[in-house]
């Protein structure tokens, strides 16, 4: 039970022929009262039509549904790529009764492709007719929204009186900015506008926006949030960040250990740099890189590579203080080996997720990033994805 | 015959003991007198002890020797690796009968162990005694810089009365701004140091820095150029500029054909920018991207992971005039699909090295960049290096 668990939330995941074999492909989530809503987009400048329709009606601050499609990302697809996005609201809008500006809009899939307007409002009128308030409903749009992942990502928080649910997709072109993953997350609180915005922003900037799979942000990243206020529970905007953050981080959790062809999880700590952002942009350096990745695959305590990607992340910080640890083992301090017995190291990384620790100096900064193994299943898997 | 082609220069190429079992390692360039020196090193902020030390002594303008040696890249080793290089450097003088600062020394190999001084130091005097001006000392001197490479990479430019010739080694983490490799390109001709330096950086801008193989950008790139004036011969800065470029060309080539793990090489020319600095960027972009270098690996014409690219590039660009072609067939332009047949493209596109033409506006800036696919061959051969 995820998104349609807080009050005041119905949701279906069907069919709609977006997708052959009659795959599930298309969800619809529509809360029973217009809602407050807030959502954070991809920053890629060749943002899909969704995201571009989408960003101008949650403006307004309050939404009736979200409808998502898996299949086609209708990305680059130029003006007609628009008609269908705008066709799709206003689908939804006239089998809800509700205003055009109150529909929201998400696609995922191949970016390129043509998105078939008459079968995607067909489907949101069949999908109009099953909307349920059941855990079943809940894992149906959960499933209906998956591309590459293998199996569907929903996540649930109580917290003083009321719930968030919410469900997510993503499994591959994860990267801070949030890349290809979708994620609608459904709370029965009552929030304004601003608060529940707030609350988004700080929840995704540590949760989606520290995943760093392979460094592409895609065109068609979204993350969704509405609040329903049928709880009647007015919480304060610190436990709304707070139930928001736990339910952003689940999510993320879960796209990352699913990220396509990846063999491990790895958490990289940042300490020491000038400030957080700069934490950030050091740790995003060295999870963009393919070698260090490739190092992480071989569980090679390789901290040199560590050390070159910092340096060419275009943040000053004084090689001489850098230091790594591996699993709790320190291989370097101040820019040079600890001499400890890598051998040994090796053996202790040769299997399950790693922990890597980065000092880049002595400054207050920090982060914490995800990002997974680089994987030659990972490569086999993308050579081939269109 | 490469490095030892023009007048006035000896080379050796020697094991001495850094590497294991009696492999080449350590290579000695000679002129006969003190010849003019220009170099381009990396921008890695965490530089190795070699690169400081070089490009301090290069400031003069002036060499006479030039020390390389691989299995160990000195980096990461803090002051006691900036003594091993100084002490390289007074060992080759010493033995040479020159100053210091006429020598710059170079090291690749892996970071953060430590370069034992002792051994290089006992193995330029040895290098010494056997400099020899033969393609076979050329060619050992070639082989002595090899890491990862498969063979070593030489070049020979004849141009009217004086001659170029270059060595150089790479295989990987070869990237703008030039990443882990080695060149020293040796001319006859009669240049001065400053006309010298700017051929250096004019042909470095178009060769070296055109590669992108895996978007790592090492600690020890150095492309070192002396002239030895011993053809009597002065090209204008213009004629000196295109043999520089062709050698440097040529060399770069030869790595980008023998990237790590790569099954192809990819050309990928980026039109319409606003400028050349910008299509640069965005060119950069894709190459960096595991998306796109996979897409390549399968012969896989999914355009849209080329605008994804760009999107996140930070260049103002417009996604409606966005065109892309593979080997001469567009799939994309005005920012959507030609409709263009993909089965029938990609079976063009399943072997043999590939070329990509991506359009982004309709400025007059252009960029070709060379890299190659991205492989599970790269990542099993990455995940062990060190």
């Amino acid at each position: 039970m995820s998104v349609t668990a807080p009050l005041g939330v119905t949701a279906a995941g069907i069919a709609a022929g977006i997708k052959p074999d009659g795959v599930l492909d298309l969800a619809l989530i529509v809360t029973d009262e217009p809602a407050t809503a807030a959502a954070v987009f991809t920053t890629n400048l060749a943002a899909a039509a969704p995201v571009q329709l989408s960003r101008r009606h949650v403006s307004g601050g309050v939404a009736r549904a979200v409808v998502l499609n898996s299949g086609c990302a209708n990305a680059a697809t130029g003006p007609s790529g628009d008609l269908v996005a705008i066709g799709t609201a206003r689908a939804a809008a006239k089998v809800l009764g509700c205003k055009v500006t109150e529909v929201l809009v998400c696609s995922t899939g191949t970016i390129g492709d043509p998105l078939d307007g008459p079968t995607v409002a067909a489907g949101v009128g069949a999908a109009s007719a099953q909307l349920e308030r059941s855990p079943a409903a809940g894992k149906s749009a959960a499933r209906a929204i998956m591309t590459t992942d293998s199996g569907p990502k929903e996540t649930l928080v109580e917290s003083g009186g009321f719930t968030v649910g919410g469900m997510a997709k993503g499994a591959g072109m994860i990267r801070p900015d949030m890349a290809t993953m979708l994620a609608v997350i459904v709370t029965d609180a009552v929030a304004s506008a601003e608060d529940l915005s707030e609350a988004l922003r700080s929840a995704t900037e540590v949760s989606f926006n520290c995943l760093d799979i392979d460094g592409c942000a895609s065109t068609n990243d979204t993350v969704i949030t509405v609040a329903t206020g049928a709880s009647g529970v007015t919480p304060d905007r610190e436990a709304l960040t707070s139930a928001l953050t736990t339910a952003a981080k689940d999510l993320a959790r879960q796209i990352a250990e699913d990220a396509e062809g990846a063999s491990r999880l790895v958490t990289l700590h940042v300490k020491g740099a000038v400030d957080a952002a700069a934490a950030k942009v050091l740790g995003r350096a060295m999870c963009d890189s393919a070698l260090v990745r490739s190092a992480f695959y071989g569980g090679d305590p390789n901290w040199g590579r560590l050390l070159s990607a910092c340096g060419e992340a275009g943040i000053p910080f004084d090689p001489t203080e850098f230091s790594v640890s591996y699993q709790g083992v320190l291989v370097a301090d101040e820019g040079i080996s600890t001499g400890v017995d890598r051998a040994d190291l090796r053996s202790t990384m040769e299997t399950g997720d790693l922990d890597v620790v980065v000092g880049v100096g002595s400054g207050p900064g920090e982060a914490t990033l995800l990002t997974t193994d680089l994987t030659p299943q990972y490569v086999e898997f993308n050579a081939e994805y269109s």
